[in-house]
């Protein structure tokens, strides 16, 4: 059941933000509605958000199934401001975060099991539709609604703004990181690309305690890779001598590239039993050969963010660690300059909006 | 080093046996040499061999790396007739058999865990360089000598002929089927193929308890799947209708066909967390398609044969309960027949050849 009302008024609060309205990917400021406060729901003012590159590719309707106006944004950090009177988790004044879910069923297997991100229902944080069949908008906002289930609680500890991409990059690395045992003591692991994903990846591979080699196409990486993140050795892929030199030497491989490119040059830096586990999503299918995986028992996988008891517990294990984002901090007006910046591949290592202080509301 | 000798002089023990000599892979009779027995080594007279798909490829050179006269066959059981002086396992009487490989470094990671199988210098027991330089050949032939470490005893009560194919065809599943998790309690589990690997697999899962469904092109093996080797349920991979309603219902699938075939379907079968794993080679690489992966964290890999710590595991537990190949066991003569009908997928489900009592040793 689709709603027939304008975005504005399908719901009673007032509510502004910037979306997109076509395929150009542009975004300008946008009135639109939310819910009332449900009394499961957390209502919450946004501070800041960051932009992820799910973002641009849904803005610009790469994955062809966007539908305008759509406001983006899965890594909101704010204060709550109401809480519905069957609330338990939260109260006014918490600082708390949403990423990319806001529903799921809640009866199915894996909703039982604590992964609502791989639930056939779940409902995505924007460009979902909603239970009641409104579709979801997200937060490149000034507020934001949700169920309490999916609202994670920010600790203290961490700076906001650069707490906001653990949302949707932290545990899109910190889930198949921990299912895939690539915390094992003594492990040597690899991290193919250091972007959004790939940054945080490395910094929790070193809390975790395990060598980790950053992968690269950009021998331009390596020094940050090494000194500012911490990686403990940096491969450049286009290096055919640098690979040769490699193969066979790493448990676990996280690709965290989105572009087209070839695993089968990643299979072969695996030892026997080794798991390459791919996170991002290029629009082509891999070429996958047999024999390599056969040669030594290896596998390719695959994982989607993380279920929201996992969230929080990532997001914990980041305060107690010291982790967050690497962040360029943006206000409102520059936002379809970091897009074009992030089509680019521009940022070290994601932008957030600084939302409260730069979004001038009418 | 290779051998500069002929291959009937470059070992001191005359030897007889069937070779291809070209790529039309047509065998006749062929004498040769064996080495004498070293002081860790078991000779064994050779009662019986299966007839294994990688024979029939590598006779017609298929794989482009056979080096002719090519003595084929690594399923091969039979009765030792001398041991070394260091031999600890075996004596003279002893019911045995030899796989896929005769050697193995012994000193590597893989080595060292039981896993010889995938040590990078593992030799095979025929078209593989030896350690004396010569070249490895097969059981296909009167008579077999090899390190005790690559000698499995076989169990008694296992008829004999029927227990060949276990070496190859046997741990090739049993191997992935328990590192998998095959066996977890309360699985269903997915087959796919229905030949020489395929329908040992159905056996083994139904010894670990596990719900098992055959999935196969040919609708006409239901009959035998069910009946014969007791599938709770069979799957015609070519109905849409059938697959559709078995998407998202299964734990794991082992896939054993050689042929080139589409594995996304297959991924359709898999339950969030599922994994494919597969043991076939065909010649092309598969289409891996990520989306499908990420929305259930699911998995590929591949698995090659065994160790030979679980080769013997695999064959005790198969005599434990019974289990041995369904095979048709066919006269030397018979050999190029068997070969013709075998690229035919015309088998139900091993040719075995009958070589002691059929071979005419000249």
């Amino acid at each position: 059941m689709a709603s027939t009302k304008s975005p504005e008024e399908e719901h009673p609060v007032k509510t502004f933000g910037w979306a997109a309205r076509d395929s150009s990917g542009v975004l300008s400021p946008f009135k639109f509605s939310r819910r009332a406060t449900g009394e499961k729901d957390v209502r919450f003012k946004i501070l800041y958000c960051g932009i992820c590159h799910s973002d641009l590719h849904i803005a610009r309707n790469e994955l062809g199934w966007t539908t305008y106006p759509l406001v983006p944004g899965h890594e909101m950090v704010g204060t709550v401001t109401e809480v519905g009177c069957k609330v338990t988790k939260f109260a006014v004044g918490d600082t708390v975060g949403v990423g990319c879910l806001v529903g799921s069923c809640g009866s199915c297997d894996n909703c039982c099991s604590d992964l609502e991100n791989y639930c056939p229902k779940f409902i995505m944080t924007y460009q979902s539709v909603d239970h009641d069949g409104t579709v979801t908008r997200g937060g490149y906002a000034n507020e934001m609604v949700a169920d309490e289930h999916f609202v994670i609680r920010i600790p203290e500890n961490l700076p906001l703004a650069a707490a906001a991409p653990l949302l949707c990059a932290g545990v899109t690395v910190y889930s198949p990181m921990r299912y895939f045992g690539f915390d094992k003591p003594g492990s040597h692991i690899g991290i193919v690309g250091l972007g959004g994903l790939g940054h945080v990846a490395v910094k929790f591979a070193k809390a975790f305690g395990v060598k980790v080699t950053v992968i690269s196409t950009s021998p331009s990486k390596k020094d940050e890779a090494i000194n500012l993140l911490g990686a403990d050795e940096f491969l450049v892929s286009r290096d055919p001598d640098q690979m040769k030199a490699a193969s066979g030497t790493m448990d676990r491989i996280l690709d965290t590239v989105s572009a087209n490119h070839p695993i089968m040059p990643l299979i072969d830096l695996l030892k026997t039993n080794g798991q390459l586990v791919l996170v991002g999503l290029p629009d082509k299918p891999f070429e996958l050969a047999v024999f390599p995986l056969i040669l030594g028992r290896k596998g390719v996988n695959a994982s989607s963010i993380g279920g929201l008891k996992e969230t929080q517990e990532m997001i914990d294990f980041a305060a107690k660690h010291n982790i967050s984002a690497e962040i360029e901090l943006v206000p409102m007006d520059y936002m379809n300059t970091a897009f074009d910046r992030l089509a680019k591949n521009d940022v070290k290592y994601r932008f957030v909006l600084d939302i409260a202080n730069t979004m001038v509301v009418p």
